[in-house]
């Protein structure tokens, strides 16, 4: 299949010269938006708006998140539906079969699929579930699929995190390596990027998608094809906010660290310092915000509490 | 209840000062973020991410996208959860339970709640659906949940759009409307809003929230309960980019243009062409893209095919 991230079409730019709107229509780049439909064990479980392109990726990443496998050993086989044509008979590569693994022995499965320093009391339900019997539609933006629990969203927890303490100037340089391989956002100015990189300072992976979620999901996903969860001491790099379900991947996930871009929220700041996890905002050139954990380095405190010396 | 649109927290700023980190830990402004249960007879329905704060025009908003209701009179009743409270015994405000007005003759239900100029092919997918048994978990980005036939999206359609063909000068005064009564995006820098703004300029409506897929759902939701959709000849103009997705939601309920501050989507622009939706992009002081339909007035037009003069 061909990569589809992005694709030209005819736009009418209109800007304003001396008061005067001027149009200029020709080819502009968009980013590409389509459905993926993802079918586990013959049963429909999601359809999600993303970006194509990595897209086994993504669905390991997203069953990740759900909780629905917690390791490449659980998937059998994933291929694209040889029977999802388009009007031209020709494969859409938009639906993607799943064959897990199946379990031998359900009450086996804690124990031998997850971290054995699980909390106790999560133990058992963290351990893969069945998969239900029913749909569950979601979007570029979908992290919490798969249950209707809210309190036990909070306090999901699969590895225990490896503690970090950056400096400021390691935390600033986390976004200049996701732009550094961005290549679409150059183009379209109008996808999300997410990056696992260590905290020696090297990029492991970086993915694009329209969704920020998406983006995530493959950079999950990848890593663990590889077999590299828990992602201890590897911060996941966002171009976006921060929102609840970005740091519940993250922590999903193992990742010591999560630096955005942009704002965190409220429930995102409380799920990360439960958690023990790294998390920046605001992540720019010369500055951040720091939500959740410490820095490393004894700095100048300008803080209230903590006037400067001069 | 309270609204809680924002709460503090403790947050360290880090900047750089003669390339020296300087920390300064204060109480900043968060944006909330919490989980809203939706449930409709009985039935979990879906559970979202969205910033507390005119929870019933959003679960109106969203039970309309999803094709569940088309009136307010499908709506018996809607209210928090009595039985969903906190550790301290008081109600949370994030569980809504919904009532359905009973449909007397499922085969009267196309006539009696649906425009009558719909193509009768799709009369019958549009008419008002069973709730189907299953649970649907969505986010804050969530807009295509309750059908996993990709096909069926496209070309899914509730009302014909009534055309629209603004002046630049109109579309540019949108997104100040927009901004001029966004309050919260002030504060913490990190929340979507959408209003709904008559072709005359006169703003109907303007909702924030963390998803802007919330905020577009706050905004129809509130059209929906004052008897105000189909809305024609009416704009709605979104802080974020132009998904599929929220493509979707103005053809839904009706509006005649969509004017994004972000990119479009190529799928968001296929389903504007196709509907007939105006469209806009990258809509800032001075410029835009028009991604479907077309303006006004005659302006100079610098495209290669027609070469201003000088």
């Amino acid at each position: 299949m061909g990569q589809r991230l992005t694709r030209n079409s005819r736009v009418t730019r209109v800007r304003i010269e001396d008061g005067q709107p001027v149009l200029d229509t020709r080819a502009d780049t968009l980013t590409v938006e389509e459905p993926l439909q993802i079918r586990v064990d013959g049963q429909d479980l999601s359809t999600t708006m993303r970006t194509p392109g990595h897209d086994f990726e993504l669905v390991h990443g997203f069953l990740h998140a759900e909780g629905v496998i917690h390791s490449r050993e659980d998937v059998t086989t994933m291929r694209y539906c040889a029977g999802a044509v388009g009007p031209h008979g020709e494969n859409t590569y938009n639906t993607i079969d799943v064959a897990l693994t199946p379990v031998a022995d359900p009450d086996s499965a804690q124990s031998g699929t997850l971290d054995t320093q699980l909390d106790p009391q999560l133990g058992a339900q963290l351990a893969r579930q069945p998969l239900p019997i029913r749909h569950v539609t979601t979007t570029s933006a979908c992290g919490i699929c798969g249950t209707t629990s809210i309190d036990q969203i909070v306090h999901q927890r699969r590895h225990p995190i490896v503690p970090v303490t950056p400096t400021a100037e390691f935390v600033l340089s986390l976004p200049h390596k996701l732009r550094e391989q961005q290549k679409t956002f150059r183009r379209t100015g109008g996808i999300h990027a997410a990056a696992a990189v260590t905290s020696e300072g090297r990029t492991l992976v970086v993915r694009e998608d329209v969704g920020r979620h998406n983006a995530a999901d493959k950079v999950i996903g990848a890593l663990l094809m590889e077999g590299a969860l828990p992602a201890e001491e590897v911060y996941l790099v966002m171009s976006s906010r921060a929102s609840f379900e970005l740091v519940q991947k993250a922590v999903l996930a193992g990742f010591s660290g999560l630096v955005a871009v942009s704002a965190a929220t409220s429930l995102a700041v409380d799920l990360a310092r439960e958690a023990g996890l790294f998390m920046t905002g605001f992540t720019r050139d010369d500055r951040f915000n720091v939500y959740s954990g410490a820095l490393s380095e004894q700095v100048r405190d300008a803080s209230p509490a903590h006037p400067a010396a001069h």
